[in-house]
């Protein structure tokens, strides 16, 4: 059975409550529109166009609810996490269809429709990088998990794998929730791609001793520019990449891309509570007498990535940014719109 | 009260369990080379110059212990871990008295009084690099607990901050041990000197936005050429200084200099249980079913290194490299030595 991070049936929102994997596959069922928010929240679903998805179907179920006006609706779901774009094109996408009179519901079907169909392509446009260079390291989940199905990153090692290539994936642990050695470690044991675990200071090293042919990330937000904002510890591995002389690829669906966002620099980066670096299941993991600083993402410059995989073709950061501009891409013009939150 | 890692009352060893601190402050009593061993090997005791005092005192405790030749409790000892050159250094120091039928307890003590007072050295000469430049990022712990007294790293950060500079430590929290997050952190704390934990993923960020003014870490094997191996996520930390043209200090005793090793390509690097990695306070931390790969240290090419900060003076790769080639030091000549292990 392929992963899949989140389904509608019924009344509701299914999602698999991302805290608790691989220990345990919980499914929270979600009827109101704060559930759906504080879900975003704390992460019972994280990465950011599974994020996309669950704020479209919260917009929906906002409109089931009644008693909210879309735009209160958004408000509440674009105030969960700031940077992931996703969660704004998604809430956006259902909120243009309940303000015309459509049907919310229908419309959130189609963007995850849209957004499943998207990630597919990744790897099917993707595959071919990895036929040669198949030992590749991620870091974070850009996993079904992350995207709904397929995955960003991971969508092109999994057709590469399925078209009989020889992958194998380094999986970063990423601290501090540790979404490589709990999701992406799990989704690959799933699908029994070959693949080890690593602490994120290990990277440097296995790419230094030449052990590591490419990175592939996903991403959180992507500015005109090419910069783009993704899991805290995703520069590090930009930079130790370039030092390598190591292909760094970016997956991302256009939703990711974000036409207001000019440069790396404008992305609110967001700082999460301290105890997720100084706790770790009900116990301290650090001097208790420490601050701690927890920024959630961090911002790598265009210059640092080899292409852009997207669902249309694989396009140097030049090409992107070429592209972006003359909105060439329906797609992309059809997302990308103002956050609401 | 200054943090010490062990020291020797009556007939026995006594070691702070690093294992267990912050949270508990136990005291090993150590009166068998055997249990010396065990507790190098299982990093009750750790960092490069504290394993080399250990060891030291190993020899001597095995030498009143009896029934055992100084070559043989020698290879006990030496096969506990096999990167740290100290561990060598400390053997063969106690070793020679033995054989020399000098007294190997006061072989021992004065092989500690040398190291504690070769740190303290490396705190006065290294403390004018950081008067203007106080927030300091350092990897793992090179403190007081890493060795004896005093620290290699934290060294010069103690002296600046007791003579009124405005030092701030960034603390890598240094997984998969967290030997920053629980040590380094727990050292600072007792001192109030002012510092934040956070995940190894999060140094690139605070060095790319301008938060990081200097790096410096201790080492536990450093060539012939300056290449040295230290703490895994070293390396990664070294690239990220030269990509963000952030200066990179190494703080090292002379014991931990090795003139049997040319470059970083001829040093060992251990690789640990899986288990440290995929489970924390006896909980799995990462998918069950996935191997993992743990390599305990990496290594970190000269030319990354702006300055070596030794008791005797601070050198860049160049100088040091004609430093070591002449041998002027007759602290490098009395202590490098081959290993024995």
């Amino acid at each position: 059975m392929p992963v899949r991070a989140l389904w509608w049936s019924g009344d509701h929102l299914n999602l698999l409550d991302q805290r608790q994997l691989p220990e345990r596959t919980r499914t929270l069922r979600l009827k109101r529109v704060q559930e759906v928010a504080e879900a975003i929240r704390a992460m019972a679903v994280r990465g950011a166009p599974s994020i996309g998805v669950a704020a479209a179907y919260g917009m929906a179920i906002a409109a089931r609810q009644g008693g909210m006006t879309p735009a209160r609706a958004a408000k509440l779901l674009g105030s969960t996490r700031p940077t992931a774009v996703d969660l704004f094109v998604g809430i956006q996408a259902v909120r243009t269809a309940w303000e015309s009179g459509e049907d919310p519901l229908a419309a959130a079907h189609a963007y995850r429709a849209r957004i499943v169909a998207e990630c597919h392509q990744i790897g099917v446009v993707g595959a071919k990088l990895f036929a040669r260079r198949p030992r590749v390291l991620t870091h974070c989940n850009a996993g079904a998990l992350a995207t709904v199905e397929w995955g960003t990153a991971l969508a092109p090692l999994r057709v590469a794998w399925e078209e009989g290539a020889d992958i194998f994936v380094w999986v970063d642990e990423t601290r501090p929730l540790l979404q490589g050695s709990r999701l992406t470690a799990w989704e690959l044991s799933r699908e029994r791609i070959p693949h080890s675990v690593i602490v994120d200071n290990a990277a440097g090293h296995f790419m230094r001793t030449g052990q590591v042919d490419a990175v592939i990330v996903g991403a959180d937000r992507i500015a005109c520019n090419g910069d783009f904002a993704n899991k805290i510890g995703t520069y590090e591995k930009a930079v130790l990449a370039k030092e390598n002389r190591i292909p760094f690829y970016v997956a991302a669906p256009w939703s990711t891309f974000d036409s207001t966002t000019p440069d790396g620099a404008s992305i609110q980066i967001e700082e999460r509570p301290g105890d997720e670096v100084g706790r770790l299941a009900g116990r301290a993991v650090a001097n208790a007498a420490s601050a701690v600083r927890n920024p959630a993402f961090d911002v790598t410059a265009a210059r640092l990535v080899t292409s852009f995989i997207t669902p249309t073709g694989v396009f140097s950061p030049a090409r992107l940014r070429a592209e972006l501009r003359n909105a060439r891409r329906p797609s992309a013009a059809k997302y990308t719109g103002t956050p609401t939150g």
